[in-house]
C-alpha cells in the first residue's frame, strides 16, 4: 500500500492535516478561515449531535433558534464580555449590492448603510439574555432550559481544519435559574454530560475542572472544563460550561419575582461543544495509516468487501455478504457492502482504514467452500478468520469490546504522560522535552500563572477531583494545597 | 373560555400573527426581520427535519456544510443568478471592533477592512459549484448527491413570522450528474419527495408543476414548484426543485470527463423547503381556538390532564395516567402528563387546544370509579367517554384517522376553491371575490402574464398532471393546450 499520509513521527501538524484531506472529513473553502465539511466528516458530526441532543433532552433541555446576527451595542452591556467577543468579529455594515453604472461592477449599495452595525454572532448570550427578559416575570417561568445547534463567526488569523476556523458548528446551552445553587449545579451536570460523552462516546478521557480567573469565559464567574490529551502530548480544550451568575440577568435588567414576592436578578449558565471535537477524535486515536474511530461515532462500523476472482462478480460471495449484512442491520449496526467493480480489494482495505472503519469483512471464493469471512480490526490490524455462523452477535460484541481498547489505549497514553513535578526546572522539562500534562502546585496568584505562560503553556485547569495536598508553588515557592495542570495546548 | 386570538373571519393575518405568538412558536427578535424561534416552534421544526432528512438519504443524498460567507465575485459568474440574489442581502465588509479611544464607544475598525466584501449567503449555488471543481474530474466521480441543512440571509423589508423573514432556517439540495437525463429526473424525484411530505406528513394537499420563465429561480433552466392553497384563498410556494442544466457548471468551469473520453460540462439540480412551512401548516389547518396539528407532526400527540377534586393531587388518577402514558408509549405515541398544580384543568385544556395537541384524555374521580377517561379531538373538538381498557389502541388508530381527517378536509376545500374561469372578467371574479385557484388559459406570452400580474395575483404554475385541453387565454383570446394555475399568493 502507498503511504498517502506524512508520518506523526515525521510532522505531527502534517499528519493530522494529511489525515483530514485524505480521509474526506473537509477542507478549506474559497473563504479564508472557513472550511467545508464533506459528507464523511459532516456524517461523524451528525452522530455527535444526535448522541448529545439526547442527552441534553434526558436532562430536561429544549431546542431553540436565535438571530444570527447581534446588535453591536449588545455587546457593550457587559463589561467582560465585549472585551472578549466583540474584538475580532464579522461585521455586516450594508444590506444591499448594486450594480455600478459606469463599470457595471457589482458593489456594494452606499445608499444602504445599517444604522447600526450587526455583528455575526461569536456567541449568544447576549441576544439571548435580551429576548429572555420578555420570558421571564415570575419564579413560574424558571428554570428556562434551552439549547441551540447554531454556526457561529470568530474572525481568526490563524486557522486548522476543525481545530481553528473563523466559522464553526456548536451547540450553545444557554440556562436561566431562580437561585445560585441551582446555576451552579447546572454547570456541575453540564460538564458531566460532557465529560461522559467525550469518555464513553468518543473514546476521550478528560480532566474535569476549574479555570483560572485569567482563562475563564468572558463574562463567566466560573468556567468549567473538559481538557484532553492529544497523541502529541498537547492538550485540546474539549468543551466548556460556565456558571454566569447574575452578570447578564443585570446587563439585559432580567428580573423575576421569587417565592418570597421580591425581585431579584436570574442566575445563569451557559456550555458549549463544538466540531472542533472532530478533531479532538482524530488527534486522541488515528495512526499513520488514517483515522481511528470508536465504534460508537463511526458513520459505518463494518465494511464488507467482496473478494472476486478477475472481474466476474460471484453470486455466492455477494449472497453471503447480503446475509451478515441483513444480520447486523438488524442488530443496529450500520454496514456497508462495498459491492463496486471500479475499484480493487487491496484499494478498499486502504480506503477503509483511512476511513477508519472499526471492522471490515472479506470473503472470498475459500470463504464460500468453508463456510468462512475475514475479520479485520482497524484499531489493533488485527485479522481473524471465522466462521459465517454466528457471526453477527460476536460482531456486535467485538464492537463494545473496541469502543473499550480505544479508550483504555488513551487512558494509558494520559498516565504515562501525565508528570508530577515538584520545581521549576522539572516543569519546563516536560513542558520542553516530554509533553503531556504537569501536575504542579501554584500559589493562585496572576503573577505566577503569568510566569507560567512565559513558556507558552497554559494552566489548563484546577482538577474538580484533585485530592488535596500540601505542596510550595513551582514558580514564587509560597504553600499550595493542590496540584493544578499545566500543558502546551491547541 | 376567554378568546385569546383575533377570529380569522375578523382578520386572518392579525389571526396568524395572534397564533404564532400565543401558541409560544416564534416571536420578533430584537434584530429587524430576523425571528425567535421558541421551542415548541422549533420542535416542529426537528419533527419536519428528521422527516425530511430520512427521505432524503431513503434517496440516496448525503449530508455537508458550505461556508456561511461568498464572496461577492462569485456572484457575478452566473448572470442571471446575480440580477436574483445579489441585491437585497447582508455585507459583511470589516472583521474587527475597536474601543474608540477618545469616546471610549465601540466602533468598526477601520484598518479592518476586507479586500472583497463577503455575502452572507442568500442560497448557495455559487460557493457549492466553486467547491465542486475539485470535487469532479470524471463520470465516476458522479452523480454527487449533496444535502446542506443551514440558515440563509435574504435582506427583506417587509417581514412577517416563518412566512418572510430576514433570516430562516432551511435545507438546500445541490447535485451533480453526468447526463442531462439524470439532472431532470432528480429535479422530478425531489419535487416528488416534496409533494409526498407535505400531503403525507404535513396534511397538506399541493399542486406541483413548472414554474413560468418570469417566475423561475434565478440560473435555473426549469423551476418545479409545489403550490398549497391556505385557509383564506392565498396560495403558497412550499417548496421548489430546480433543473439548473449546465449553467453553474459553466460559470464555474466544472468539467468531467465522460464514459466516452470526452469532456463535458456537469448537470446540475438544486432544491430546497425552509421554515416558512411551519407558516403553511398553521394556515392550512388551524383554526379559532388555536393550532390544529396533524399527528406525524405533532411534538405532543396526547396530553393528559388529571380533573383533581380541590387541590389534593389523587394517586389513583395519577396512576390510571401513567399506565396509560406508559401504553401509549410503548406504540411510539409521545405523550405530555401535565401534572401541574399550578394551572387547573380548564386552564390546561384550552392551553393545548391552543398549541394544536391532536388528542386530549382527561382524568377526573368518576372516571376511575368506572374505569374511563373523556377523549377530545382537537381537530373536530369531538369528546367521548371510553374505557381506559384497551384505549392505548384505540388511539393508535385513532392519531391516523386524523392524520386523514385533516388532509381531507383540507383537500375539500381546495377543490370547492378551485374554479375554471374562461375569460378575463371570470378571472377577475375569482381573484377579487372568491379567492382560491383560478384554473384558466394562457397563451404562454409574457406579455398575457404581465396582464394578469396587474391584478397581484400570479401564475402560480403550469400543472405537471394538467389534462391536456384545447381553449382560448384569458387574456388575449389566443390558442391555448392546457390550463394554468393563477393565484394570490404569500
Amino acid at each position: 500500500m502507498a503511504k498517502v499520509l506524512t508520518s506523526k513521527e515525521e510532522n505531527y501538524a502534517q499528519w493530522y492535516n494529511d489525515l483530514v484531506l485524505k480521509s474526506g472529513l473537509a477542507e478549506n473553502s474559497a473563504v479564508r478561515g472557513c472550511m467545508v465539511i464533506k459528507p464523511y466528516g459532516y456524517a461523524i458530526w451528525e452522530k455527535m449531535k444526535e448522541e448529545l441532543d439526547r442527552r441534553f433532552k434526558e436532562t430536561g433541555h429544549e431546542n431553540a433558534y436565535f438571530p444570527l446576527f447581534i446588535p453591536k451595542s449588545f455587546f457593550s452591556r457587559e463589561a467582560n464580555h465585549v472585551e472578549g467577543f466583540a474584538k475580532e468579529c464579522a461585521v455586516v455594515t450594508h444590506y444591499r449590492l448594486k450594480t455600478d453604472k459606469e463599470t457595471g461592477e457589482i458593489i456594494v449599495d452606499p445608499e444602504a448603510k445599517l444604522e447600526e452595525e450587526l455583528i455575526v454572532r461569536p456567541t449568544s448570550e447576549t441576544i439571548i439574555w435580551n429576548t429572555y427578559k420578555n420570558w421571564i416575570q415570575s419564579y413560574r417561568d424558571l428554570p428556562l432550559l434551552i439549547n441551540q445547534w447554531a454556526n457561529v463567526v470568530r474572525w481568526e488569523m490563524r486557522t486548522r481544519l476543525f481545530l481553528r476556523t473563523t466559522e464553526f458548528l456548536w451547540q450553545e446551552g444557554h440556562t436561566a435559574h431562580a437561585t445560585r445553587k441551582e446555576a451552579e449545579d447546572e454547570t456541575m451536570q453540564m460538564v458531566g454530560v460532557y465529560a461522559e460523552f467525550a469518555e464513553k462516546f468518543l473514546g476521550i478521557p478528560v480532566l474535569v475542572g476549574y479555570k483560572t480567573e485569567s482563562e475563564k469565559f468572558a463574562g463567566a464567574v466560573e468556567t468549567m472544563t473538559l481538557e484532553a490529551l492529544m497523541q502529541d502530548g498537547k492538550a485540546l480544550q474539549a468543551g466548556t460550561s460556565h456558571f454566569l451568575g447574575q452578570n447578564f440577568a443585570k446587563a439585559f435588567d432580567v428580573q423575576f419575582t421569587n417565592k418570597d414576592g421580591k425581585l431579584d436578578y436570574v442566575w445563569a449558565t451557559s456550555w458549549g461543544m463544538t466540531t472542533r471535537m472532530i478533531g479532538a477524535l482524530i488527534m486522541a486515536h488515528s495512526d499513520n495509516n488514517g483515522l481511528i474511530l470508536p465504534p460508537r461515532v463511526a458513520p459505518i462500523q463494518v465494511v464488507i468487501v467482496p473478494i472476486y476472482k478477475g472481474s466476474e462478480k460471484s453470486p455466492p460471495i455477494a449472497e453471503a455478504a447480503l446475509k451478515i449484512k441483513a444480520q447486523l442491520t438488524a442488530l443496529g449496526i450500520s454496514v456497508k457492502f462495498d459491492d463496486r467493480d471500479t475499484h480493487k480489494p487491496g484499494w478498499k482495505f486502504a480506503e477503509y482504514e483511512l476511513k477508519g472503519v472499526p471492522l471490515r469483512i472479506a470473503i472470498g471464493p475459500r470463504d464460500i467452500e468453508k463456510g468462512t469471512i475475514e475479520l479485520a480490526r482497524r484499531d489493533t490490524l488485527e485479522k481473524t478468520i471465522l466462521p459465517q455462523e454466528g457471526i453477527a452477535t460476536h460482531i456486535a460484541a467485538l464492537l463494545d469490546e473496541i469502543q473499550e481498547t480505544i479508550y483504555q489505549k488513551a487512558l494509558d497514553f494520559r498516565s504515562k504522560n501525565t508528570h508530577r513535578v515538584e520545581n521549576w526546572e522539572e516543569l519546563v522539562d516536560v513542558l520542553e522535552n516530554k509533553g503531556g500534562f504537569a501536575l504542579a502546585h501554584w500559589d493562585g496568584t496572576k503573577e505566577s500563572e503569568d510566569r507560567i505562560k512565559e513558556t507558552k503553556a497554559t494552566i489548563r485547569c484546577l482538577p474538580l477531583d484533585g485530592e488535596k495536598e500540601l505542596g510550595k508553588c513551582v514558580v514564587s515557592g509560597k504553600p499550595s494545597s493542590q496540584r493544578i495542570v499545566i500543558a502546551k495546548a491547541y
